[in-house]
Parts: C-alpha cells; sequence; structure tokens
C-alpha cells in the first residue's frame, strides 16, 4: 500500500484523485495543511502528497506554487478530477428543514446558483467540503446541510439531498503527486519550472523563446512576486516534453543562460 | 471634490493611496466589496474607483482581474502604496493585557513574526484591516488589539503601540484608478490589456512577440482561467507605452490577427 498524504477530512476532493491515480493500492492520509504535506513529503516521513495546483474555474492554488519553490520535492504525476458537489444531509432531513448550509467558501461560491433556492438557509464557511459532512455529522445538525463529495456522503453515512449542484459543470482540479525522489517516466511529457530573470527588458520574451525555438509548446505560465524586489517574478512555466530530452535539455540550458534562478520541479 | 469608490472602512490602505493620488481635492467613500465598486463607476454613480491589483508580498488580487473582464472600465492611473501595519489598542492598553488580535487574514500574516511574542495573544480574521480598529473601538475592546493603518488610529482616536510590525518591510500593494471614461493622458507610459488565444502551439510565443518584434518591454504577465474551457487562459499583459503611440497601436492590431479575444483596458 503507498501512503499518500492530502490536504482534507476523509472524503476531500484530494483523496479521490489519491484514489483515482493510484488505484487500490492507496492509503491515503489525511493533514490539516498543504504546508505540512510538503514538510512531512520532504523529510520522508511519508512517500509522497498529492495537492491542488488550479482549479479550471478559480486558477491556480498560489500557496501551492509558493511551496513548490520553497521545498526540494519534484512533481512525479498529476490527474485532472471533475469536481462534483452535492448537498448532503442527515438520512431523512427534508430540503424545508434545512436552514444552515456548511462547506469550504469556494464551493459555497461555485452553488451559489442553487443555494439560492434555499433563501432559509444561512451560508457558513468551513475549514473544508468534507470536513463540514463530519461537522454536521458529529454534532448530529439535522437542520443542516453540506455541500461535499459522494464520497464523504459514503464515508460519514450520510444522505445526498441533491447531486451536481455546482453552477458550472466544466469544474476540475488539476493535482500533482509530490515526491522526495525524482522518478522520471519514459512516457513523462510535460514538464514544470519555476525561473527568474534579471530585471531587463525582452528578459520574458527571450525565456519563453529558449522554447518556440525549439518547437517546445508552452502550455502555462504562472507569476508569483520575488519577495524583497517589488514588482519583480518568479516564472512558473508548465511545457510539453520531457526533460530528459535532447531538445528540452537543450532549452533548459539555454534559459540557465539567460534567468537568475532556474528549478526543474519535474517532469511527468 | 472628486468622489472615489474605495473597498473597506475609513482609514483603509485603499484611502491612504486615493488621497496620495489625488490630494486634497478627494472624498473618498468607502464601500463593501471590490464588485460594488466595479459596478457603481460602470453605472457612473461614482466618478471613480481605486482598487488594488497587486501586493509585492502576496501577488495578484485575482478577483479585481477577473472584474476587470467583466465590466466596462478604463485603467487611467496607478500607485504603488507601502503597506505599513501597526498594532494599535485604545489609548492607554498596555501590551500585556491584549488577549485577542483582529485584523485582515493577510495583514496577521504579514505580522507573524512581531505577533509570535504576543503569546496570549488568539489572532482573529476580520473583514479588514481598518474595520478591525472600528470594532475594538466600537466595542469598547481593552483586552485587544488591530492591525492597521496609522490613517485608521487617527480617525477612530485609537493609539498606535507599535508601529512597522511587518515581518518584511518591502511591502507594497500596486492600485489602479478605475473610470468609465477612457482619459489617455499624454505622458501615459503604461498600458494593460487582456487577450485569449486559439490552443494550438505556440500560440503564447506569437502573443508576445508581437511586443518584442517592436522593442516593447512586457512589465508583467498574469494568467487566469477561461470559464467553460478547462485548462485554457486569459492573459492580462502590463507593457511599457501608450496604446495611442504609432508602435503599440501597431502590435495591438498585430495581436489582434492571433487572439481569439482582445481588450484594451487602459494607458495611464
Amino acid at each position: 500500500m503507498t501512503k499518500v498524504a492530502f490536504q482534507g477530512e476523509r472524503g476531500a476532493y484530494s483523496e479521490i484523485a489519491a484514489r483515482r491515480f493510484f488505484g487500490d493500492q492507496v492509503e491515503p492520509i489525511p493533514y490539516r495543511t498543504f504546508e505540512e504535506i510538503f514538510s512531512s513529503v520532504e523529510r520522508k516521513r511519508v512517500p509522497c502528497g498529492i495537492v491542488p495546483l488550479e482549479n479550471s474555474l478559480a486558477g491556480s492554488v498560489l500557496q501551492n506554487y509558493d511551496l513548490l519553490l520553497r521545498h526540494r520535492l519534484s512533481i512525479v504525476g498529476e490527474i485532472s478530477q471533475r469536481i462534483m458537489h452535492n448537498l448532503i444531509v442527515h438520512p431523512g432531513t427534508p430540503a424545508g428543514a434545512i436552514r444552515r448550509v456548511y462547506s469550504h467558501p469556494q464551493a459555497l461560491m461555485q452553488c451559489e446558483k442553487f443555494l439560492g433556492h434555499l433563501r432559509k438557509a444561512e451560508k457558513i464557511p468551513a475549514y473544508d467540503t468534507a470536513g463540514a459532512v463530519k461537522l454536521i455529522k458529529e454534532q448530529g445538525m439535522r437542520d443542516a446541510a453540506a455541500i461535499a463529495s459522494q464520497l464523504a456522503a459514503e464515508i460519514y453515512g450520510m444522505q445526498i439531498l441533491q447531486e451536481g449542484i455546482e453552477n458550472d459543470p466544466e469544474n476540475y482540479t488539476r493535482f500533482v503527486i509530490l515526491s522526495k525522489t525524482a522518478r522520471v517516466s519514459r512516457t513523462a511529457k510535460k514538464t514544470s519550472i519555476v525561473f527568474s530573470l534579471r530585471n531587463v527588458p525582452g528578459a520574458l520574451f527571450k525565456s519563453l523563446s529558449v522554447f518556440a525555438l525549439r518547437d517546445i509548446d508552452l502550455l502555462k505560465i504562472e507569476s508569483r512576486p520575488l519577495h524583497g524586489k517589488p514588482w519583480e517574478y518568479f516564472f512558473y512555466v508548465d511545457f510539453a516534453g520531457n526533460h530528459r530530452d535532447s531538445n528540452c535539455q537543450n532549452a533548459i540550458k539555454h534559459l540557465g543562460e539567460i534567468s537568475t534562478y532556474l528549478k526543474i520541479l519535474g517532469s511527468y
């Protein structure tokens, strides 16, 4: 059984993604914060971790981009997980009895249209989605509902009153698998790097040209502030290719000539 | 007097930035949310608004990038404001009496080192920094402190027990001025645009080359998810130049040939 650290309570979307990625051979271990996952994997207390990097509606999980920079870990895999929110209650609770709805603030926001019909219900932010189910279960709240995954409803023996209550069904989260040991599979076809540049005209364009000149496709670019240097940035780039391929190696070497900092986060 | 909408309570850092930008001829009007500022300026209920776009430590204020896309407004100015956090109490309250510290979660995080010394004090997240001062003032909390600006302490007649308590003094927020009417000053030297691209190899590189080919310097790039198309993005680019200059006009025209959406947010 592979132990995998995930953030949140049992039944979190991260746990679902971990089970899909690793199959039956996984033992998901709940952690309270993303920071604790990065630290524990770095200290080899757990062989790997799974964290969200971006959501197709909300965008990048900036905290995890910052943590990737600070910790010596590799991205060794990724999985895109459809996020389907459900209205979860104690078995037998009718919709008319709901006075409060608990969930993570982002889930509450993503279900605003549906929640508009539950006019009498107050929306209350919770620590995480599955944790909201645990809360109404443990506190015996029969006049409350939680918004979370189907797995969370199953784990806590609760009932799904309405499934798929999100405004926009094109709701996916991209999770990455973190490990202390860089394992590059021959089939890896995507690479993530982070770099900073001298603050000179044309620097960003030149840095991206190292890929374009070699017909390497850029998949994503994200910028994060460089602390201590206001309005300078770290750039996180995902590109198509395995960093062991010669054209990718050449591009990275070329980028090394013009960057002030460069780190390969992983090929997967 | 120019009326300017800002988010938060009187004494917010946005109000300080508005006063520095407009001088004595300003009447800052407090608004509860960024969304209400955008809507009110768009409907001409108030001639302009001021909103933060990025902080040198925390990064971009993503919500305001999304609002720039949805509302028909122009950026007509910008100002970079040093953020100096202060520990604020009722006059006469000693440090040893403080049991709770209220502020915006980001301000609490930015003062973590200092707050480590106030071990007995619980950190409590508040709606905004100046609002936290108002709260402890109105509730008469003599065993509590707030973290906010010097202006907030003055407005509510409270005392600064310790100034400049932030971990990192290189803490600046870049605010922009929003208006319904695009006024482009001849001295404007920066332009902000947002665009989307066809999802084909090399598209991002080609889009940035329209600037590089004309020696136009890129100052910032930010990406935000394109709703309904998972893992496609809107790109927000700031570049050096006035969009009425011929080389910038040519670059924008060139970008128009390869983009699926293009909007000029303003030159300032």
